[in-house]
């Protein structure tokens, strides 16, 4: 805020120092009045002075604000300098060049204040910090542009002011010609004069000819920077306007590349509309195709974060996300898609392989018999399903297909979670897996679809390669101690053997 | 279509409000006419009102019909507001204020209908939504900027002529001069206004220069305005006619920097010619290079269903696909990639590694001996070559290489499915698996290449590791067992031994 | 080139008949000349049909070259109307409007010819065939860009002179003043009109004002086409010229970047320089670093195909390719990234791991001993270094670390092959890899790097996993059988001792 | 720096001698001067030819310096040429062409200068190697297209002149007016064709009207090159300045798209306002947001170096990174990733599974309690966490999961490095690996987190499934020979007890 008032500061400095200086009666106009908007600047400066060396930066990160450093790093910094040259106090000058006495004379004495201007960083770093915050960043931009282009027209007409009376007031038909009625008066020099700076820096060039050496260098600069301005303007302004609508012009080119090629390849019109549809839903619905790539700027805790504050609502509906970890949930949230349903497509058809698991965001879905007329249930918003197929129970009779027709009824927004993205995060959460896969059992087994013979042999076989491998080690060491114990028997009994044969063949 | 209409009585009055409160001569050229379009224009807007009351929207996906719901979320949004404020009857005023005295006044009556425009927005969804649906979205764009182009002319060629009337037609030579034998008819006033507008709006600048303060404001502003417009047409017109043919200029692109580079490293005359052929024959034949890139943005379902009915006429053709779940249909579909072969271009040569199977879009592929000259046979759209070393039958006895030299004929179009994509496809279908397996067999074996020992042998050995791990574990319980059985008898044989040397020793 | 001479007739035919009906005079100046152009243009058009007729057109994939066919072909398409209705003699006007009449008089009996303008499709076909074959593509554009402006003024200036006719030659300011000395003479008409076409379509507007209603409307229009065209151009040029170097931009915006993250991360002076000396010979000598993705949108048999073309020479001096099978070379081809080295850069050092193996395109490197001076050897273009620590020999003492130091003499381009491409490729092709496999065990054992022992040890060893697991049933099974004997042997020992102490019982 | 001169040298006969040619009076003002300088220039000519004819080139990488190779090589170079041409001393005409007799001629005997320009090809060298060179490089280059504009404006100035020269002066109102006092004079000649040629080429066209066949085509020729340089200048200087703030803009329209997502998305205050302050503090510090994309045109060695130069201060202060071989320090580098944490997130929590381990750069982290308030301990630059359950250690009590939790106090910057990375690259180091597995236990340890039993167990088990098949292998090979043994033992036993109950049998 106070950043604001010091802008407005400078910029009143910025127009008014050299508009006063050249145009003298608007100097002359209302001399309390100037006096006290310059000293009531110079006051908000000497404030802005203080507080710009009182204010915090950041040492290894931390805002630092002990008073002591704070000043001893501002005047480390070279930015004292610029503020205290734009407080001199050059005004000191009237004393000799008194400012009353301006009367058909350019420059008047108060372009001594000229050194006001350096004040200009603190409003920059206005500009900055309101374009990082405010949410409307290209509007304010434009503004910004315009601004500039006004306060450079401004110049450039009190530039031409003063250019026509160093050369003479009505001396030839190109300077301003101060004389008759209403040219004396100041607004009708000042408007004349922005509007040849005016029609000169956009190049318009409805103007008289000049007529002078000086006159014609001052229009051939003038015009040769209008060109550059001009360029720097169309460029800027384009560029702003396509980036004020990116999202929209993306996703029209998107739409009319799929439209080209469906009317290239003659898509029947019926897909054609459906395709359509589906598009203009997507668009009137989430505005943002891509929140992938609009996050993917962020570091992964703050992604997570905002994902999870905009799914909460939904997510507080599903039953298998609500005694998660919190480190899994942020997990499988950044890994969920959303995805767009048109009335009548199907979600998934009885048989498919299962890939993916759904979560019901918003609309409603019917799950239908085969004749697919036959309503057997209806899912609203926060119903799960598909997540038995992905859980890949051995033993399930259906062997991960599809066992219903989901179809969706009206437009419905899915979450779609890949087979794949559930596997990998739930790697690291034993206890969570183990939850889930009994929650799948249960599901299965209330069906009648759980092969119960199948599932504990798998249980037990739920052993990986290595496990077996080791257990084949074992069994063999077994071997080898049991066969050294044959070993040492037989032997044993055959020296016992050859013992009693001796004491035999000693009889 | 209603929205057309209604959007022709927001144009109507958008131009005509305006036009006639300016122009009185038009609004008492023909006070009939205006008066019936005018309350055709209301009974248009007020059965507007009615439909748009009744509009469905989406409820949780599903479009509401229930006229009662239908009504309270109109009530509840804010649209009401502007359709009700634009069907005050303001025109009470006429009461007080005859349309019929207007005689060189500005404004005339007819400017109380002023909030007749306030149904824009059902102008701009009008344009939305042709926007989404028509075929040339670009030709409609432009058109939408030269309508809003000459509208702004309008109003602002109005603006002027009011202006003049302020300041006194003819009092200077800026303003508009009414008095002369043609400047007093309707038709020079409104094309002499327009003119100026034009060139003040697209900073043209052949307009007499202004003598009075309020002109130089005036066309300062409309200079700068025009400016601003005139930079916003160059970049969005620009942008436009950029994307109008985006796809003819990347692929322009590509084919300008392979040239380059060809010229750059001084490839050879002829290679060169059958890169440009190459790439002349694709675009006039597919006019899209890019196929996944276009249908990104669609949800699988979708791709794969306009992917099915663009290559169906192709795919009916292929029996290997005839009997397939239409689950794997969907997925191969989407794996296959379009390549195209010029004339005389090798497909395959006898000894290459096979790492992919082609289906025959179009055109006609010879297979070639040795030579490359005697013709062994010719494949026409829908033959299916190289499946066999895709599938890598074990006891194939070229060993996965390509068993023939296939060479184009002219051009021709093929599809080519990938090794990767065909087993990561088939790895939930093993059905499909086996019978692709038994096909390509049966073709190995009518060509006598497979080794039937070594089929046999793999058909034995395919059980994969985890299966040889467990017959190893069973051969050693196995063996444990027998062991056991072996230490027993062992400890009976000797225990019986003793017994009997015992029995010898007690002799 | 036939397309060529059609073009020139049918841009005669569009500069000419309007020309030539306006501007009475240039009809007047050389009837002669005029009636030979005419019917010759008339003759080219009839052979053109002809050609147009006998044109090929592909039928799956292949040109048609029957002329029946052919025909048939021309007349089922719908461009026969055009060339027909292009043909229509509609100069036997001239029998009731006989163009020597023509004296003051627009539009002269030429404009009846004004049907030959509709060969036009054939003059875009011949630009649309030069751009793909041409060069200098943009260039090429830019031409056709310029053209197409110098016609469209051409036209308006004519449109011009019309109008001036239908007012009146000099009845006001605007118009064209056809009294007075030179204002007569033709090429003044024609040079006037086509100034003030030019001034008008380009938006200059230095032209006098209109003073008819149909003068304000012909303006009004011309000046709004004028600032389509002239964005269209503005866009166009842009976007070509932007085109032209893309490559040299690309190349700058990314040293840019780099540079620009150099000085703010403050990287000392003398790697800075090193890094914009790579940056400048780099761009110097190969003026595209990207051929990846200049190739990418090739088929990969033309791809390899340009490599394999433009890296011939280098690849004919190494000695390891010399051998391969052309299938191999291909992919390896494809696998080959170019790397440039500065003076002094190492390629390698001593332990590190190796990842690539490289080959010397061009340039000179040294192999330096630990103290960095000693030169022992130099590699020249075709010298290969760095297979071996790639290959992974087993047995080899350096444990595939770098076994020299090698630094570049001055800039060099060295292919790199890296591990993981070589062992991708080498899969397929068994024999290759044995081959290679020798060759470095070859190197090796010449600087008795090999430790013979661990390579026979590991060549008995190179059985993978599974055939491990398969000598071990085999082991097993042999156990299995021994053991079987045992028993046997066992029993029978028991048998016979059973027997043999019976009947030592016996005694 | 040579180059420079040789640039001023051909810069000055650019301007120059066309203006001296067609300015008489300028040619006349000072023949001293120009004398001097002409022949300075010549002299400057004369040693730049023999330096670029001794100017080392590129061979084989080599920079080639033996002065004998140099000369050949620039002879068989066309450069020569042009060298020798613009060094022709054309101004011999001079004798019969006496350059002091130009008065009120155009073109002055100075034209046979002309041959001057051809040395050309050495300014473009300049100004290439200038760009590369420059730290500034969009301020050069839109310096130079000024340049180029300004030179294009003097030649076009010089044209006007010499057309005006050749129609005769003041015989029209479009030509010069030399009469009248001051258009005699020198400046004013040059001024007012420059102002001419300038309103002309920028299409500005406030210039009056040609009266003449000649000028009006000279006009409309100027015109239509204007238009197109304009096109080009826009185009140009549009994407300069957009070129000169890529980073700012991009990251702009990457921060403008998180917060219109989040604004749609209605994310709370407080989370919105976080990342805002995320995004500024990341800009105001790192400029860059992507390091990697900048550096990724470099080849791995230099960034490499690069990336070592720019985090050598922080490197230095990690303990686990100083015994490393510098092979694996270059390739850890270039893995780690900067991230930005503001203040109050929290880097990990306890029970989180670790995936990370983080290097602090700078800010200030603390370890917090699971109040979130005790501050257990603070972490400052160099320090390392997180790298235990990067590890993996068997036998960690926590099963890899965080065990504090750590608090960004300020904004600090953490190097992170995820454990895939950290794997990959220890893989091919395996004593790294060792001591750090050392390190790790150690921590652990200090802890007592390790569990001493699981820990030896994993030590004795860490060997791969090979090996275990190996043992397993050596097991049965064990076996077989035991089993041999025992056979023969068994055998010969029975042998022996067959023969001693023989014996005793024979008794």
């Amino acid at each position: 805020q106070w950043l604001m008032v010091v802008s407005a500061a400078v910029l009143y400095n910025f127009l008014f120092v050299i508009g006063r200086a050249v145009f003298w009666e608007l100097n002359n106009a209302a001399p309390a009045l100037w006096w006290t908007l310059d000293y009531t600047c110079d006051i908000i400066y000497l404030l802005d002075t203080l507080i710009h060396a009182h204010e915090g930066y950041l040492e290894q990160g931390l805002l630092e604000r002990d008073t002591q450093k704070l000043r001893r790093h501002y005047l480390r910094s070279k930015k004292w300098r610029s503020d205290v040259l734009s407080l001199l106090p050059t005004d000191l000058t009237y004393i000799w060049w008194p400012p009353a006495t301006c009367q058909i004379r350019v420059p008047c004495p108060v372009i001594v204040r000229f050194n006001r201007l350096l004040r200009f960083p603190r409003m920059s770093e206005f500009f900055d910090r309101t374009e990082t915050r405010t949410g409307y960043p290209n509007v304010f931009r434009i503004c910004k542009v315009v601004l500039a282009i006004l306060v450079l027209i401004h110049w450039n007409a009190c530039f031409y002011f003063a250019i026509s009376y160093a050369i003479g007031f009505g001396s030839d038909n190109w300077v301003y010609n101060i004389s008759g009625g209403r040219n004396s008066t100041l607004s009708r020099q000042y408007i004349y004069s922005f509007y040849w700076s005016t029609l000169t820096l956009t190049t318009i060039g409805e103007t008289p000819q000049p007529e002078n050496d000086a006159e014609y260098l001052f229009v051939v600069a003038d015009f040769l920077a209008g060109v550059l301005i001009f360029a720097t303007i169309v460029g800027n302004i384009g560029s702003m306007i396509s980036n004020m609508n990116v999202a929209r012009v993306e996703f029209q080119n998107r739409m009319d590349g799929v439209k080209q090629y469906m009317a290239f390849r003659r898509v029947s019109r019926e897909l054609e509309a459906r395709v359509i549809r589906w598009f203009s839903y997507t668009w009137a619905n989430k505005q943002a195709l891509d929140e992938e790539r609009v996050l993917a700027a962020l570091p992964d805790k703050l992604k997570a974060e905002i994902a999870i504050h905009v799914h909460l609502d939904t997510l507080r509906q599903v039953r298998i996300f609500q005694d998660c970890e919190p480190g899994l949930l942020e997990e499988l949230v950044l890994k969920l898609r959303l995805q767009v349903f048109s009335p009548g497509d199907y979600i998934c058809r009885k048989g498919d392989v299962g890939r993916e698991m759904y979560i019901v965001k918003r609309g409603r879905l019917s799950v239908v018999a085969d004749d697919g007329q036959t309503v057997l249930a209806t899912l609203g918003a926060g119903s799960v399903f598909g997540e038995v197929s992905v859980l890949e129970i051995a033993g399930n009779k259906t062997g991960n297909r599809r066992t219903a027709n989901v179809r969706s009824l009206g437009y419905s927004d899915l979450f779609c979670l890949s087979k794949r993205d559930l596997w990998d995060a739930l790697f690291d959460y034993p206890e969570a897996k183990h939850s889930l896969m009994e929650r799948g059992c249960q599901l299965l087994r209330k069906d009648g679809l759980l092969d119960e013979q199948a599932f504990t042999k798998a249980q037990v076989e739920h052993e990986n390669l290595t496990d077996k491998v080791d257990r084949l080690e074992n069994t063999l060491e077994n071997l080898q101690t049991r066969f050294a114990r044959l070993l040492a028997e037989c032997s044993s009994h055959q020296a016992k053997v050859k013992q009693r044969l001796t004491r035999v063949e000693q009889h």
